[in-house]
Formats: C-alpha cells, structure tokens, sequence
C-alpha cells in the first residue's frame, strides 16, 4: 500500500457543519491544523461539505461484467435462475476476474468509496481463482480503495461438496469472513450450514456475513437461529446478515423479536435497497442499535443490469425505498453508508475525527440530505491523504 | 414559439438501430436525407443512440422549489398532512411561481424533456395566480420544452367551492386539461367529485388527468367509476388516471377487471415510481393495450426532497420497481417516457418517423437497456431542430 500523504483541506464543512479545516498528515486526520509542513499540499474545498470515506458493505466485484460489451440479461426470474446463468457466465469470463473487478473498483473508488466488501464465489469448479484475483486486486489498488473479501459459498456449502474446505483455504489465503446463503432453502439444511460456518469461523478467527433471501417465517428462523449462534461464540460485532428479506416480510412482533434479538447478539444487516424485493425497516433497525449498512450488491452482472457504484445514490435509494423525507431519517440513509458501514466491518478509524484514517469526499451541497437526494458529481475524493482527482492521479 | 430550424443530425442510431442520419427541416424530420440545404447545420452523432423527446406525464411546477435554498421537510407523514404543508409553503411562494417553475422546466429541457404534462392548483385562495403564470411559461419557454397544464383541484373540489368555476376559467385560459383528486377520500363524494369534471369536460372540451392515491377497493371503485364515464363521454385517449396505487393493491381478480375497463374505455395511467407506494404493474398494463406514461411527480417541493427531472432515471426507476431485468422488459419502461407519454399527451407527430416534430435526444450507450440503466449524459438535446447544447444556446 502506497504511504498516504499530507493534505490541508481547507475551507469544508464536515458533514455538512460549520466550515472548517481539516489536516491530513501521512495519511491521517491530525489533531490540529496548528504545524502544517511546509510541502504539505492544499485543497480548497470552498465550502464543500466533507464526508468519511464511503463504504460499500456489499458487492461482487468477481461477478461484475463491468467494462465488457452490454449483454442482455438472461437468467429466468427465480433466484436459482439467476444462480444457473451466473454460473454458465463465469465458465467464460473466470479467467478476467481480476480485470473485470479492477474496471469496477477503480470506477467506485473515484466516486468516493473508500471501503468495499465483496463477496467472492468459493465452489470446487472454480476453486480459488476468484479469490486469489481479487486478493491481488486488493493488494494493487489499496491505496484508492480498501477490499475486503468474503469466502462466499454461492452455490451451496453443504449440498456442494469441497466448498467448505475450499472457504477455509480462502480464509488462510486472506479472505477476511466466511460467507453463508439461504441454509434453509439453498442447502435445506438450516442448521449444517450454520453449525458449518460459524464452527469454520470459530477455528479461524473469520468474521461472518451470510446472504439472507429467505422471505417470512423461512428466513426469520434463520435469522433466529444466526443470533443464537453469534451470541454463544460471542461474535459481536462481527456476524452480518446481508438482505434480511425477512425482516420486512414478517408480522409486528416477529419483527420487534428479531430486531431484539440482533441488536442482543450484535448481529448487524446489509441492504442493497432493492427495487421489487422487501427493504428493512432502517429506521427502527437503527434504533434499535443494529448496525446497517449499505451495498450495490451485483452490478452488471448475470443477476442484474442495474448499478453504477455510487454509494450516495446507494443512500438515497435507501431512503427513497423507506419513504424517508425528513432531513434526519435521509442522514439515516447516508450514515449507513458511513457509519453503519464502518460498524459492519470494524473500521475503528473511519470517520473525520482526529486520528481517522484521511479518506474523504467532497461535495458541493447545502446540506447532508440535499447531497443524498442530489447525488452530485465528487469534487475531490481523497483516500489516505492523496486527492485521486488530482491531476497527477488520473 | 421560435420557429424551428434546420439540422442534419448525423452517424446516430435511431432507438438504438442501425447508423443513418436524420435531417430536421424546418423543425420537422424529413423524409429523406437527399435533398440538404446548403447552409443547414451538422450535428455529428458519433454513434450516439438517438430517442425521441423525452416526456413527463406527470409533474408539479408550480410547487417546486427548485433553485432555492434547501427547506427540510416539514409535513407529517400522511396524504392530509403534506396538503396542508403544501398550502403553507405556498402562501409565502406564490409570486415567485413563474420563476420557481421556469427553473426546474428549463432544467428538464436540458435533460432532454421535449414535453412536460403539468398540474397547476387552482383554488379559491390563490385563484388563478399558479395557472397564469405557468400559461406565460409554457409560451415563453416553448422553444425549448413544450408545457401543457392540468387545472387542478389540489384542496378539494366538491368541499372546496369556488374551485370548479376557477377550474373551468383556467380551460378557458388555456389549460388543457381537468385534474381532479381521490373522489373518495378527499372530497368523500365519489360522484359528485367525478360526475363535475366529467360534466365540464363535456362543456369545455378538456381532457382529463385525475390523481388517484386511494388503494385497494377505495381506488378500484373510484377507477372503476372513471372508466365508466370516460366509455359514457367516448373520451377514450383523452382520459388519464394519476398513480393509480389501487392497481397495486388489488387482487387478481380485481386487478383484471381494471386492467380490462381502462383498456375498453381508453384511460391511461401515469406512475411516477414512487419507493414507498405500489406501483402499477406497467407491463400488463402495456399487454393490454393501456397507454402507460412516467411522471417525476412534484421535485423538490412540499410533498418531497426528492426528484432530479431527469426522465431516464424516472425509466430507470420505474424498471427497478417493476423488477425488469430483460432488455425487452426495460424497454417498455423506457417506452414509458417516450410513446407511452406520447399516447397520453395525444402527440401525433412525436418520434422519430418522417413528419415528427424536430425533438430528440442523443445519449451515449450501447442499447436501449444500457441507456435506461446507465442514465449517461445528454450528448445532444433537440427540439424544433436546434441543439439546445450548442454552445448558442447555453
């Protein structure tokens, strides 16, 4: 990773507060703008506002045919469709994993994101190539976006034989947690999946995200049963559920049991703010003290058409999904891209405080719900103290 | 109205077919492209797909507060509740409505809207202050948005008397069109509310665009009721409902029985896409021959913080929601915006064909699809001939 360098950006407003100052020395936010170094190099944000670094807690940089010609979309409307056309898609493009994913990264890395968790396929006929490509990438492209990658069992643990193994090995190789899909419905084998991956993350040290589609009373058993898990390894903190379907499929007090039950386990939740699949109740998530975050999920890929990285319109589809109008329910949206991302992935440093690490966007707008609902073009995006829109990093 | 002028719009791909060239003579499209006038201007397309006008079917600018400063929202969360926050914010904005209104339209012009469908209050407080100013609007502005206005009842128009008489001087005045708002819930007289637009429709020879937010069985039989009159008058084209939420929220059964009436009657509707309300199931509604248009809905005003104008994203959006994924599928919401809007606004010469009006759209993608999703900058925007980009014009 390239060392992060000295930066005075002047004359912001972070996150949409009084205009300001902020000192970026070696990389991080120092504590005051007292001993600028002489070379140290200026921006002028002129009255921009400053936001941390923004987090997008769940992709597939792997799957992505970003960058290629236009395909049309192929699958048949079921999830298991989408994971046979996506299967049948990466046979041809395995190969350009790493490429196809830098195309991205890069993309989402000049529109502010700093962070980026991505799930990456782990299954005996691709082996490890996905994540040995994306674990280059991550080394390669660290100093515009940090990559964190999930050994990611799309086609099933327990009903895929040598997928286990080969996450344990991905694990080893660098991933940073163990990913899980549907047990009930996938693997029809709630508890084999569950047992297997929290016994893997038990012996590794992994952290844990599981992809969550189960609907209704499917999904809320093994939401339940993730909680139970989460609480007796005592993984707090470190277990997240992506999707969560369930929670905006089940009745009022399955509900308010499960939120209970999350925020007593630390268990947090990932949403992509689907169009035409239930979004979780945000609000009241948050309230409760879950963590939430925001993904893209897929972005061009056999699943989807959509996408095109920017995490502010990611927070404003958020919102936009919750019916959020208020001022203070849209900043919900937008810390999810921000705090509740860096919750999910344990970014103790994420933030615009003293001693966080100098990741930055700048935005021209009034106010923070005006730059969700806006989404205007990055003014400067700065990752470790380097301005990426400066001339010499383009 | 300026008078359109020549332009050979070359190396562009109609819809997204093959590279030809258009040639716009005297703000119509030509026949042929043999017979060129010496001094007509080239506008090199490259490539560029090229879409007709892009319309909004359903938009408020009388309410917006587009280029003032940011307002937090101040309504509560119900229908009753953002009316009555409207009225308020209206009070003290209701001299500044050409302007405000000439902001967002010149805005949407440049995003290549070539048409915007427009509901204008009409009510006894403020009279016909929002109407006349927008009619010097449309006439000022049409050279490079076409605008035609709705006399909209907003407060009520069987409870609030007064209204239908300024309703029916705003036709007089030039609107097009009667509004007219849930019969049922905001006037609680389902006929009365109907049975006095239909009646001036008779007399005045306006169409007809009513704002249905009520669901389920309210708004079935409000629809149902709609239809009705609008096969009794033989006003099938002329006849618009608004959202139609109920289409969302009805049965199967139901939903057929709508489906089949508002085709037999010629009623079409108007979905703004909204993230938090049902939206109509647009392609069963195209399967059955109804007329399907996308409106921004208001932008910035009362009712929401958000809204940007630009209609590929209100295709875009309307895909998300409906759950498209296949090109032929994003397609129809694209179609949405361009014939679909076109059907409602009665347009007969919009599109690319010999003898259409001179207004078009050039965008950088692939396909169709690529345009919805991707939502590129406009390359070129046209109307009656003249590139409203060129550096002339901006």
């Amino acid at each position: 990773m390239t060392k992060g360098r000295n930066l005075w950006v002047r004359n912001i407003r972070p996150l949409g507060g009084e205009i300001t100052d902020i000192l970026i020395l070696d990389g991080e936010i120092a504590e005051t703008c007292t001993d600028v170094p002489e070379t140290t190099e200026v921006l002028n944000g002129a009255g921009a506002i400053a936001l941390p670094g923004l987090i997008n807690a769940h992709c597939h940089l792997d799957k992505t045919r970003w960058g290629l010609p236009w395909e049309p979309h192929a699958a048949g409307p079921t999830r298991d469709e989408r994971i046979a056309a996506d299967r049948e898609m990466r046979r041809g493009l395995m190969a350009s994993t790493k490429e196809r994913a830098a195309a991205l990264a890069g993309h989402c890395a000049a529109l502010g994101t700093s962070h980026i968790r991505t799930h990456v396929d782990v299954e005996p006929e691709f082996g490890l190539l996905a994540i040995e490509a994306l674990l280059e990438l991550s080394d390669e492209i660290a100093d515009r976006v940090s990559i964190e990658l999930v050994a990611f069992p799309q086609f099933g643990l327990v009903t895929n034989p040598g997928t286990a193994a080969l996450m344990e090995a991905a694990i080893k190789l660098g991933a940073s947690l163990l990913g899980g899909i549907d047990p009930s419905s996938i693997d029809h084998d709630r508890a084999g999946q569950l047992d297997a991956i929290f016994d893997m993350a038990e012996r590794t040290g992994a952290g844990i995200d599981i992809h969550l589609h189960e609907t209704a009373e499917e999904g809320a058993a093994s939401l339940d049963m993730i909680c139970a898990h989460t609480k007796a390894l005592g993984m707090a903190g470190r277990v997240t559920v992506s999707h969560g379907f369930c929670l905006g499929t089940v009745d009022e007090k399955r509900l308010a049991g499960l939120i209970n039950a999350m925020a007593d386990a630390g268990v947090g939740v990932v949403s992509y703010a689907p169009g035409d699949s239930p979004v979780p109740p945000v609000k009241r998530l948050v309230e409760a003290g879950v963590a939430v975050g925001v993904g893209t999920d897929g972005i061009r890929d056999a699943w989807t058409p959509y996408g095109n990285g920017d995490m502010l319109e990611r927070a404003m589809m958020l919102a936009y999904r919750s019916g959020f109008r208020r001022d203070e329910d849209i900043e919900l949206a937008l810390n999810a891209v921000i705090a509740g991302g860096a919750a999910l992935m344990g970014l103790e440093n994420h933030g615009l405080a003293p001693g966080c690490a100098g990741d930055m966007v700048l935005v021209n707008a009034e106010t923070l719900a005006d730059a969700v609902t806006a989404r205007p073009s990055r003014k400067a995006v700065i990752k470790g103290g380097v301005n990426l829109m400066a001339a010499s990093c383009l």
